[in-house]
């Protein structure tokens, strides 16, 4: 594929990492994932995190009824483990396909994570059943050790955790999500399995730590796991390069209010919805690497989820795209991802 | 020196490393090191900098206008380096006592160093001048290259800048300021020589980058350089303790409006005029090296800028001191290091 290429149409792409939140914000930030994506993952830590089948459900009816009526975008429910799932719940919950997987949240590794698993030991028991009947387990890979250095975090997870787990359950369907090292990169292709997939959001492809330095700190750009040294991104951007069929898109885009964001305590999170498609076929192109554009962003998820691959094709055309400054909520304001900025890419009205 | 001391007496200290700022922000805050300690440094980094001897002068004058009448607390000048700053206006400074020293700032590694040095090639003739009239250079000790990742800029102008200058002028007086990682403290040890010391903060004695990014993201531990991992806090605190002659007290207070830290482009800096001593007092108490904690604090850097020990003490006592929530300023307000925390140790009044 030619690097001057003025257009590119692919099967429409899932995002396989969202976060919507709820209520109002839910409303608002739903129709920028549908806009580029069929299909989202949508990750289950709410404030009340989805933990059964009942909110599921009625967590997903609330996304359908905040989208454009008969809309085709389908949400992907996830169940938040805790160390009181029921084996019941998560089975059954897979089996009538109101989750199509169940997330790991490390104790407060994250937002909304204090429900999260103190010890793994204690939910061995789930990971044997998902095992049994191919359950995926998203995993937020971060150790919450406040001991270790914030930025070894998820080097020290896949030494400490994801090594001995994935001995002990060798079939269990596992994505490492939003990873941002190279330790996770060569352990993922080293074990290049069907078992073992990664995701990439676009501004760890796009930025490293020095970015959320310059002209003083800025908390937009803070997030967990956070944006680690240059020679990270450039291994992240080379491993999308090569085609490797165990990464895939999966965005991270996690909106939160920018009094909430810019505070004395800020929080993690950059809200990229309404350009990450965008900014994925930026990165691609500076690669000279579109002819992997595709199966990053529509067929290696699906694969690895063994679903099938999407009908609908999106095209995005080379014409300078201006990202939204801000986007009001009520009285309050959320930053999107590069605000303000031009990317060189749209999408095809 | 036992460790349940209830009370320690030492020679009033100075501080080697201040921010007073100017206006309303100077007049609020002299008063906290004014408290503590004899004589401080003047960073001289003003939005407005004070590179010539009228500029000193008046700064001088404001700064004493500041504090309460008849002080005996003694303002240090220093001349901010430029490109543009001419021989003659240095040596007459020096001759005359307006300045004690000379900071270089590389250029935009700080706060207000637009004005700074971008080769420092340019201006060798001046720290040939400084070299034969004995006047201190002091450094923000930090490479202003964007490519270098931000963790590495203190150990990267060691090699590629402070080596070279001290191979050229062996005789130059130098205080690395706010040195923060093992590599500073190697170097200043390995030469041992009396014409270079380093210059430490409480607040990267006390803290490392995890500290930054507990509960979310906090913006008041942004300072520059940045806090680092906790291997160099370790370091910095050994050193200390040791007793080592090349290391003394520069706090390196510096008040921002609470706007102005808070902010989608936070400005670096840590207010701790408040609380400065009471840190440093807990560190070595803490490493049991209290029998250290005079000349740190009133001896070694006296004898490195060839200048008389106080003969005034101060008293710290072994009694809860808590620090303020914050400080206000016309409409709006600073927010102090260990903004209300309790500290083990007061000053005696």
């Amino acid at each position: 594929m030619s690097k001057f290429l003025k257009k590119i149409k692919i099967i429409k792409p899932d995002d396989w990492h969202v976060h919507l939140r709820d209520n109002e914000i839910l409303k608002k930030v739903s129709q920028y994932t549908g806009t580029f994506y069929k299909r989202a993952i949508i990750m289950p830590n709410l404030e009340e995190p989805i933990t059964n089948c009942f909110r599921s459900i009625s967590y997903r009816r609330r996304i359908l009824n905040s989208m454009t009526p008969n809309t085709a975008f389908q949400p992907l429910m996830i169940c938040y483990l805790t160390e009181k799932t029921s084996p019941e719940e998560l089975q059954q919950g897979f089996f009538k396909k109101i989750f199509v997987g169940a997330k790991l949240y490390p104790h407060c590794s994250t937002t909304n994570s204090k429900y999260g698993i103190k010890n793994i030991n204690n939910i061995y028991h789930l990971f044997n059943i998902m095992e049994k009947i191919k359950m995926p387990l998203l995993i937020h890979g971060e150790e919450n050790n406040l001991n270790i250095d914030i930025y070894d975090r998820e080097a020290k997870f896949i030494e400490n955790t994801l090594k001995p787990l994935r001995k002990k359950f060798p079939e269990l369907k596992i994505i490492l999500e939003h990873i941002t090292t190279e330790e996770a990169i060569s352990y993922i292709e080293e074990c290049n399995s069907s078992y073992l997939a990664g995701t990439i959001t676009p501004h760890h492809l796009m930025l490293n730590r020095n970015n959320m330095f310059i002209d003083g700190i800025q908390p937009h750009l803070y997030c967990l796991p956070l944006l680690k040294r240059k020679k990270h991104q450039i291994a992240l951007r080379n491993v999308i390069s090569s085609g490797s069929k165990n990464f895939f898109l999966g965005s991270d885009t996690a909106p939160h209010f920018h009094k909430n964001k810019i505070n004395t305590f800020g929080c993690a999170g950059i809200f990229n919805a309404p350009s990450s498609l965008l900014c994925y076929v930026s990165v691609f192109e500076e690669m000279n690497a579109l002819q992997h554009f595709q199966s990053f962003c529509s067929e290696n998820g699906p694969n690895f989820y063994n679903m099938p691959i999407n009908k609908e094709t999106i095209t995005l055309v080379k014409k300078p795209h201006k990202i939204l400054e801000k986007i009001n909520i009520g009285k309050n304001i959320i930053v999107p991802f590069l605000a303000g900025k031009r990317l060189d890419w749209s999408i095809e009205k």
